[in-house]
């Protein structure tokens, strides 16, 4: 199995390269070489990257794939309209094998706008992981536990199954994490037994933090503190390595907490947008050497998942929040979409940057559109003009996802029939 | 001549209807049928509908459609730099038939993105007619005026050959407009003088305000009041249809002003933000009654000019300002876009929604994608996930200008070649 890729320009996200002309060869799951040019060899898979950029995949930080059957359903309303009256009845609805179809459903949209790898926190895990076993694509998943009443312990087990079945499964695509849903759901008692489990497993956390202006009021309330103060007291950032989800609403004092933490803050700003919650501070985290990453949320908020909508929200945002078109320029997202990423699912030696050695998740973008050309600088181009759909070509693990805006893995047709159907019958009477 | 659009979701904007499944029939420039079920005649150029939304083709209220071959040349800079070093060099190096190719490529980018009548305010602008009346696209076409020294009325005898000549050419789709460039860019003498000349000749006025908080300063410097007043004394509001583009620093009193005008406000969020110049009141505009429709700006400063980007920004602006995501929603935002747009070129009575007699300007959009699957409220897939690669078919004044995403009027390889070349001169040393 390999594929070479010629003449394509050449995108690396290594802080030194800028683009250039080239060929990449994959063998197996690996980038086997990159150099202005290279031999075929007999039995090559052969793309012509004419009028092509080829990049790292992007890796969507933070995502609920089953929501994308909720997307449209419930936008324009009050959040807690949103959540109480609409997502929370119609998820309870949900079957695992709504699950599995609403996973395969994000996936199918990740793969067709240039997303290589995954950060998922939902429940019924078991189904999502098949999902991603069969479409090829790289993810983290979490089990998210909401310890709002007593179950008897089955959240907590399942997570546990999650992370013993499937870590390393699916060819290695597809990593673990534990999943403590927020500060607001997770007293202190069950939120230290999994940081202890945690530990002791070695095993990362995703969690959402601060991602509105009420969970800060109620966690004071409740605690005396803030957020990201109730965190840091559990001991959540002594050895772990954190997905933090959302921190829109994080204060100076939060910032200099997280400095140093091992993990970092996923920016999720059209959903921010979306449901009114406010701007990220990200540019005081990024300066205090915070890794941030750039991921989607559920569709239930976002309604798309396409990443180059989050690019240039995210750039957009801080401009306007500092009224400086300087600020997060086209380089400094798209870093945070590929290696910023890459480092939030603990993944930075092996993804997000084109080089070799490296596990093969690239994309293509072609360049021949009127909105892509002239080719002036292609940083900005990919950061202010590409949109999902300019992604010809997605490659995950060295296998080839997406060919000519075709999918590979995945039964477009059959897909839609299933989806139709059980939307249908989640959100009857909602 | 003609077309039958058969068995589509249409969405006709007009204030009391629905979504339904029907059929359109149009006869040379006009949509002369429009109904559950139509009989085809011998001649009907038939479309398939299934799985395809029928709307109103967007409108796009504010371009510099030759700013497109300087896309990504000079993101992330200050905005004085980007205008002093970068913009203002380039563009005094364009020749007219540069400007012709530039305006191609930005209708290019319109056509397949969806936006079907667009607002140009530039110079060269038989370059641009000829572009136009080439493409198919319908146009309000300003020849703009900056007064800062004297040319000996070169410009002016410019803008007035441009409405003689043009108004009504190319079957009607040619309307022209007088373009004073701005507050601070017009001394009041030569203001009055279009002024009057405008409401002599009945012709519309195109002009920037308000764009920056660095405008109003120079303006309260200059003459003590406000851009907004400052138009007013000048009696630009009096008689004239008036089309101002951004409006991002207005006042409270600016827009009390403001009420009652005829022509609106053209909000071009994705400029605004790339800029860092602020979000516009827009969401108090509207309360008072003021039209607003939608715009991209030159590709300068937005970078890409599908519509549908700045549909996304708006709405996710005004959630953010007010905290609050009932704001601006999505049928809100897609009247701007489409009737707003319409008011602003003054052709509100033409197109901008799908009715029998109508211009046939309408496009379909391709519903059968995973990011717009399942279906749940169309306007919010419209709104918060579609982007301009989901229109498949566009159609202005009853003539087909893409199908399948194939254009029909513009030779793409010429125009990429054209444009290459041309851009590689304007920036080079820049």
């Amino acid at each position: 199995m390999s594929i070479l890729i010629q003449q394509a320009t050449i995108l690396t996200m290594k802080d030194t390269d800028s683009p250039f002309k080239g060929d990449i060869r994959i063998v197996g799951d690996r980038i086997a070489e990159m150099a202005p040019h290279i031999q075929a060899q007999p039995g090559d898979d052969i793309m012509d990257g004419q009028h092509k950029l080829a990049m790292p995949g992007l890796i969507n930080a933070h995502q609920h794939t089953p929501m994308s059957l909720l997307r449209a359903f419930s936008d324009d309303l009050k959040l807690m309209d949103w959540l109480d009256r609409k997502m929370l009845p119609a998820e309870a609805r949900m079957t695992p094998e709504d699950i599995y179809w609403g996973a395969q459903l994000s996936i199918a949209e990740m793969i067709r706008s240039g997303t290589t790898a995954y950060a998922d926190m939902y429940i019924h895990m078991n189904e999502i992981a098949e999902a991603v076993t069969e479409t090829g694509i790289r993810a983290s998943l979490t089990r998210g536990m909401v310890f709002v009443e007593d179950d008897g312990g089955r959240r907590l087990q399942e997570a546990v199954d999650l992370v013993q079945r499937w870590s390393g499964k699916a060819e290695g695509r597809i990593t673990t994490m534990y999943g403590p849903h927020s500060p607001y759901t997770c007293p202190v008692e069950p939120l230290r037994e999994v940081i202890a489990m945690a530990e002791q497993e070695n095993v990362p956390i995703h969690i959402h933090l601060a991602e509105t202006k009420e969970e800060v009021v109620k966690i004071r309330e409740r605690y005396g503190m803030t957020p990201t103060e109730y965190l840091e007291e559990a001991g959540m950032f002594e050895k772990l390595h954190v997905l933090l989800a959302h921190g829109v609403q994080l204060n100076r004092r939060d910032i200099g907490r997280l400095k140093g933490m091992r993990g970092g803050v996923a920016h999720n700003p059209v959903s921010n947008l979306k449901l009114g919650c406010g701007i990220a501070p990200i540019t005081e985290m990024i300066a205090q050497g915070i890794n941030v990453g750039l991921g989607t949320d559920g569709a239930g908020s976002a309604t798309t998942v396409d990443m180059f909508e989050e690019i240039k929200a995210a750039t957009w945002l801080q401009k306007l929040d500092y009224g400086d078109p300087t600020r997060l320029s086209a380089r400094e997202v798209l870093y945070m979409s590929t290696r910023g990423s890459a480092g939030l699912l603990n993944l930075q030696d092996e993804v997000g940057v084109l080089e070799i050695g490296r596990k093969a998740d690239l994309i293509l973008i072609d360049l021949k559109k009127p909105h892509l050309q002239p080719v002036h600088e292609l940083e900005s181009l990919l950061a202010y003009s590409v949109n999902g759909a300019d992604v010809d070509t997605t490659i995950v693990n060295g296998r080839v996802l997406m060919r000519g805006r075709q999918l590979l893995t995945i039964d477009e047709e059959e897909l839609f029939r299933q989806v139709e159907v059980r939307a249908k019958r989640i959100v009857e009477g909602i």
